[in-house]
C-alpha cells in the first residue's frame, strides 16, 4: 500500500539504502529500490509511494544534479528529512580471496576518485572498471566477473561476499547527504534546529539580482548553508539557484526573507523546512532576528500607528 | 482654548508665520508666536496648544538643529504636516526712503548669506548688523535704528514699512521647510504621496551599523529623502540620525523597514507619516514593493506552510 | 610534436570535436581524442599537448563537473578561448532504414532528456539504451547493435550512416559551452568584449563571505555571468565557487575586484581572461568604471597627496 | 608675518583659544582672534595666516555648520590637526561675590543648555541672558553688567574675575572638536592612527547613491567616524556629506575607497589626513585590508597577468 511505501535510489545494498535505514520509520515501511532518482520521485508524484529517499550531494563529488533538477521542475515535491552518512568503502571479495589475488576491481564511477590513493598504495597493478552502482559491482564479484568491489561494508552479506579491507576513503570526512521527499503537505513544527530549502529563479536581464537575493537573507541575519546553480533550460546564462538556509519557515526572519524573494523573483519554489541532521553545529541567531524580536517590533509598530510608539 | 491654538516660532511677520498661513486650518486657529522652537514645542507637550509650527530645514542653511533636537529628545511629538516656502527677501524701508539713503541694514543672521551678493552689487557701502529675527529687524527699522531690513515682503504692513526692492535672493530656489507638530496620535490615512520621519540611534561600537540601517530601506526599495546626524550627547562620536523616507507607515514596505530598524537599533523614534509638500516629484514604487506585492507574498507564504505553495 | 597538438574529449564525431573545428587554429593542429576530461587536461599538464578542448557547461544539463573540478584542483591551467555550439541531434541510421524500422535507439545519457519529447511523439515504442558517447552510439548502429543513434549530424559520414531526421531538440536554444585550456601563460590582450574566470574559496566559518565576495564585483559595476558551487572535499558544507564575470583582467575594474577577492579569501585561482563567444550581447560598462575613470581617479589621488586635488 | 600667524575664532579667553594652546607649535605662533569662522579661514585663503583654528563639532550641540560650509565651498582648504577639548564651565564673578549675590548670569547661547540643570539646582532664581561669546560674557561681568558668567576657567584672569564654582557641565563628557586648517599642501606622513576627511556630493536623482558611497568604505573594511549632511544650496533635497573615516590617504584601503568615491560622485573634495586626537581607541584594521595585504594582492595580480598566479 502506497502510504507505507518508500522508494529509494537502488539497487539494494547501496549507501542510499544504508542511510534510509537510519530513519526510525524505515523499519515500518516497505522499502522499494528503483533504478533512478526520477523513477523514485515519480512514484511519489503518482501516489504510489509516501516518500522517496535520494542522495542530493556528496562532500567530494558535489550535487546529485538529477535530484536538484527533479526538485526544481515537474510536479512540486517537498523535503521532510535529511540524513548525513559518512562514506567509507570496504573492498568486498569472495570468501578466501587474499589481497594478492585481486587483479580486477569495480565500483560506481563516483567511488573511484575516493579510493584512488588507496589503490595506488595497496593495489597498484589492479585494473578498475565501472559498475552501474556499488551494489551492482558487488553482484559482479559474486558472479566472478571481478575479483573485488568497492562498496559499503553492509553490502557484503547481501551478495555472499566478505570485506577484505574496511574503512577505505581517500578524503577524510567524505559524507553524502540524502533527502526524504514527499508530496507537498503541511510543514511540520520547528525543532529549534532546522533548515529551509528553496529554488529561486532570477529575474531576466538583471545582473545584480543574485546579490539582491542574498541580501534578503543577510539583512535578516540568516546564514546560507548551500547554494547551487542549475541551468533553467532557457538558454546559456540562465540559471536558477537551489538554496538551503538556516531556520524554519515558521520563524519570522525566514518567512520574511522568503516573502522578500517572492517579491523580487519571477518564481520561488519552497521545498520544505526540516530538522538539520548536523545537530551540533548551530550558530547562534543574530541579535535582533529572533521571533521575540520580530514580535516586539510588530507590537511597537502597532503602537506607532496609534501614536503610542514610545509608551 | 488649547485645542484651537497653534504656537509658532515668532515673532509675527516672519517666514514661519507666512508658511503657517498657507495651511487652510490656520484660518480657524489662534496663532501664538513664541520666542523659540523649544518654547513653541513645549506648549504642545504641556497641552497648551494643539500644534506647533516650526522651521526644520532651509535649502541654503541646512537643518534647524533646535527642531531636530527637540524632536529627538524630551516627551515624544509627532509630525502631521509639512510646508515648503520659497524664500525671497524684500528690502523694507520707512516710506520715502530711497536706495541711496540706505546706509545701515539689518536681518536675522541666517538671511545675511542669502542677500550678500545682492548687497555687494546694490548697496556696496551699507553696514549690516544682526537682528534677533527678520521681523525684529523690521521693527528696528520702524524705530529708526536702521535704514533697511531684509525680511519677507509680508512683514512690511505690520511695521508700517514699504518694500523698496522685492524678490532678493542669492540662491535660486532657496526654500524653507516647516513642520506642523503635535502630540502623538493615530497616524492619518495615506494619501498615496507621503513621507515618513524617524530618529534612529545606532548600536554602540558597531561601525557598520549605518550601512545596515540603510540596507533595511534599500532592500525594500524605499528611497531616503533626508538623513541628518545629530550628537546624542553621550560623548564625541555618538550620533543619532533623523531620517525622512518616501512612503507611509501603513504601507508594508515602510512598516517592514521600520520594524527592521527597531530590531537592530537600541532606539527608534517614529515621528510620523504625513503628506509630501512637493507633490509633483514622486518616483514610481520599485516593482515588487507595492502593498499588493506584499499581500501576494504573504498569501503565498500561508499556502507554503500548508504545502500548497505552487497552487 | 606537443606544440601543435590539441587533445579533446573524444571520441571522434562528438559535438566536442565539431566545436573544436570551429576554431581557425584547429586546422593546423594535430587533434587527439582522449577518453575523459582529466585525460585531455593531464596531457596538457604533462607538456604532451599545447591545448585541451573540453565541454564546461550545457544550457540544459548544467556544469560538466569533471571540467570544473580539474580547473579548480591539480596543477594550474588557464582558459584561452571559449566556443558556444548550438546542440541539435540527428537520428543516424544505416542507409535504407526507415522510421518504421527503428525499434532500438541509443545515445549518451546526457542526450536522452533532450530528445525525450521527440521520441514520445515520433518513436513511442522504440527502446532507448545508453552509449558511452553519442559517437560511440553511432558506431554501435554501424555494427548493427541498434537501429538508430541520436548524435550530431556531422558524425554520420564517419560511421557510414545517414541522418534520417535532423534538427531534433526538445529545448529551444540548447547550447554547449567548450573551453580551450592550456598551461598558464601571459594573458592575451583584451578585445573589448572579454570574460574572466576564476575559482574562489570562501573563508571558513564566515557565513556572510559569499555576499562580501559578490560585493567586490558589484561595487565596481562588474556583472557576473556564471557562478557554480563545487565541494572542496573538506567535508559537507565547504564549497568553492567557479565564477565567470564580464571584462578582462587588464581592465582596472576587474583587476581591482580580483585583488579584493584575493585579500578576503584564503585562495583565489585565476583561470584566464579570453574573448567572449556571444559577441552581440554586451551590457554597457557602468558609468564610473571604465579604465579612463580609474585613470582619472588615480591622477586625482596623486594630486590630493600633493595638495592639488582641486586643480 | 603670515607664515608664523594662526588665526582663530575669537575673542580671547574662549575654549577655542584654550584648545589652540594645547598645540605645541602655538607657543611660537602669533595667535590672532577673529570675529567669525569665515573670517578666520579667509585670512588663510588670502595668505595672511599660515593656519586657522576653528571648532567643528561639539558632542552636545553638534556640527559647527559655519565650519562645515566653509570647508565644503570656496577656495579649498586642508585639515592638518584636530584637538579634542573637554568642555566644563566655571561661574566667573568679580572678586568678593558670593553665590547668594548672583542674580544675573550670561554666556554664549551654546553654553546655556550645558549649564541649565546646574542653574536650576544652584541658582534657581537667577536670570540668564545671551552674550556674543563666553569670553564676552566675562567682559560684561567685569564691566558690572552681570553678576556672573559661565565660561572656561582660563578666562578668569584675562578679565580680572575669579571662578566661584568650577567644573560645571550637565552632560558628562561634553567635548568640542577643533581643527587646524591651512592652505592645501602635501599630505603629511601617516602616524599609524590617522583620520581622513572629505566632502562628497551625491549624483543627482540616484536615490541609492548614499548606500553605494558607504559600500565603497565597507567593502574595504574602513570604519566611518562621522557623517554630516549639508545642503548644497541647489534646492531642497540636495545634500553633500562631510565624512570622516579611519585611516590615512596613503593607506591603500583609504586611497582605493576615495578613488571609488571619485568615480561615482560628481564631486569629491579631499580635506586631509591627519593624526587622530583620541589616540587610545583604535579598532584593529580588518584582516585583508592592511597595506601588506594590498601589496600582496597586487603582486599576485602581476603574476596572474604573466601566467604565474599560483607560483
Amino acid at each position: 500500500m502506497s502510504a507505507t511505501r518508500y522508494t529509494y535510489l537502488g539497487p539494494e545494498g547501496t549507501f542510499t539504502e544504508a542511510a534510509l535505514r537510519t530513519l526510525p520509520e524505515a523499519a515500518t515501511r516497505e522499502l522499494v529500490p528503483l533504478a533512478s532518482v526520477p523513477a523514485a520521485l515519480d512514484a511519489v508524484r503518482a501516489g504510489e509511494a509516501a516518500g522517496a529517499f535520494v542522495p542530493v550531494e556528496n562532500s567530494v563529488e558535489g550535487a546529485v544534479t538529477a535530484t536538484s533538477d527533479e526538485l526544481a521542475s515537474g510536479a512540486p515535491l517537498m523535503i521532510y528529512r535529511e540524513v548525513l552518512l559518512p562514506i567509507t568503502f570496504a573492498l568486498l571479495v569472495r570468501p578466501g580471496t587474499s589481497l594478492a589475488d585481486v587483479k580486477t576491481v569495480t565500483s560506481h564511477p563516483v567511488a573511484q576518485p575516493q579510493v584512488r590513493r588507496w589503490m595506488a598504495a595497496n593495489l597498484p597493478d589492479a585494473q578498475w572498471e565501472a559498475a552501474a552502482s556499488n551494489a551492482d559491482g558487488a553482484r559482479l564479484v559474486q558472479e566472478g566477473r571481478f575479483d573485488g568491489a568497492f562498496a559499503g561494508e553492509f553490502a557484503a552479506a547481501l551478495y555472499g561476499l566478505e570485506p577484505l579491507v574496511s574503512d577505505i576513503h581517500d578524503a577524510a570526512n567524505a559524507t553524502t547527504r540524502f533527502l526524504l521527499v514527499g508530496r507537498p503537505g503541511r510543514v511540520s513544527s520547528p525543532t529549534g534546529l532546522d533548515k529551509t530549502s528553496m529554488v529561486v529563479w532570477l529575474p531576466d536581464d538583471h545582473p545584480g539580482a543574485l546579490l539582491e537575493l542574498l541580501q534578503e537573507f543577510a539583512v535578516r541575519g540568516i546564514n546560507l548553508m548551500r547554494i547551487e546553480s542549475r541551468p533553467t533550460g532557457e538558454g546559456m546564462g540562465n540559471y536558477c539557484f537551489l538554496i538551503d538556509c538556516e531556520g524554519h519557515l515558521s520563524e519570522r526572519r525566514v518567512s520574511e526573507a522568503l516573502m522578500g524573494l517572492k517579491r523580487i523573483c519571477p518564481q520561488v519554489r519552497f521545498l520544505g523546512s526540516y530538522p538539520r541532521a548536523d545537530r551540533g553545529s548551530q550558530r547562534p541567531v543574530r541579535p535582533g532576528t529572533t521571533d521575540a524580536d520580530f514580535s516586539e517590533a510588530a507590537d511597537w509598530l502597532s503602537r506607532c500607528l496609534d501614536g503610542r510608539g514610545e509608551l
